[in-house]
Order: C-alpha cells, then sequence, then structure tokens
C-alpha cells in the first residue's frame, strides 16, 4: 500500500483540523471565492489563506483567478486515495475475522469429533 | 458535523504518518505484541512507542497487557468517525450535482421554449 503514502500523509494532516474541514464541507456543497470561505471564520486572512494552500498542495481542492477574485472548488477526485486506503484496511479486517471464522468452526468439529 | 469534530482532529493526525498508517495495517490482519509490531520498523522502540500511544489515544488501537506481554489490536470501530464524515461529504457532493442537473435541464428546457 505504498502507492498513495506520501499523498496519504498530506491528505490527512490537511484533514487533521476542524476549521479545513470545515472549508470542504463548504466546497462540497458548491464553489466559493475567498471572501464568502473566509466569512464565517473568525480569523486572519492569512491564516485562511494558509489553511487552503494546505487543503491545495493535498490535492483535496484546486482554484482559479479570474481578475482579482480567486475561486475554490472541491476536487472531484479528493477522497479516492484514502477510500482506497480504508477499503483495504476493510478487506484486511474481513479477512481476518473469516479466518477467525474458519477457525472457530474447525475447532467445533474437532471437540464434536471428540465427544 | 461537530459531532466528531475533536476526535477526528486526532484520528486523521494519527493516519498523517506512514509507519503508524503501517501498524493500522498489521493490525487489520491479527493482533500482535509490541515487538512483532518492532519487528518490521527500523526504529528505537520509545519511537515506536510513541506511535502506539497517538493511535491508542485516537481510539484506532487498543492494548492489553498479560505479565510482561503487552498485546495490541485494531479497534472494531476504529474508522466509523472517518466514514461518517466521508459519507457526509459525498452526499453533499452528490446533492450539489443533483442541483446543478436540475438547473442545466431547466436551462435546456428554456432555449427550447425560446426558439
Amino acid at each position: 500500500m505504498a502507492k498513495y503514502d506520501s499523498q496519504l500523509d498530506h491528505i490527512f494532516a490537511a484533514l487533521a483540523d476542524p476549521t479545513r474541514r470545515a472549508i470542504i464541507d463548504r466546497l462540497s456543497r458548491g464553489t466559493a471565492t475567498t471572501s464568502e470561505l473566509a466569512a464565517p471564520h473568525d480569523m486572519a486572512l492569512p491564516t485562511l489563506l494558509a489553511h487552503l494552500a494546505k487543503l491545495e498542495s493535498a490535492g483535496l481542492i484546486t482554484s482559479t483567478k479570474v481578475g482579482r477574485v480567486r475561486t475554490y472548488a472541491r476536487s472531484d477526485t479528493a477522497f479516492v486515495p484514502v477510500q482506497d486506503w480504508l477499503g483495504h484496511q476493510s478487506d484486511l479486517w474481513t479477512r481476518r475475522l473469516d479466518q477467525l471464522d474458519t477457525y472457530a468452526k474447525q475447532l467445533a468439529k474437532e471437540r464434536a469429533n471428540e465427544t
């Protein structure tokens, strides 16, 4: 699972902050300009821009500038690496439960043969 | 979505490191002792223990000590908060696409009426 390893570092670090998750939440509802994104947050603009830069460098959001207005959008494929990783963990977990199940059945069979 | 907010901070921060994700990967396959977890990693024991502590405090893994041996397990519900959050983002995204679709159909209808 080294496929997305360095990308996952950036994505998970970017998501480990409530302001950045709130920005993602807002952009999941539609595109927004810098000032629209700033409106609900009580923070200095450079702080907000730093959050946006972190999200953008992780590939979670994209931005385009027209004139003096920069508009942000959530990346279509934002969560693909995370979903792949979670899916892999879920597969491993299911396989493990299946093995435990097989083992339990085998034990039960052996006990039944003993008696 | 403030439900899991502080927990999500810890979970995402815990997952933003390749060693910690490798530990989760190993524990998704089954329980392991401290030395079994240390074996594939070339790092000092205190460093490994710090990674394990971070995963445990995020609720991703649990541990039990019998005698001098501590055994780690992945938490059953490790990824529930993350999956809930991703599910919510996916719902918002789908709703947005549906709205765009409705809008596009409405535009097409208006144009058809104009001609």
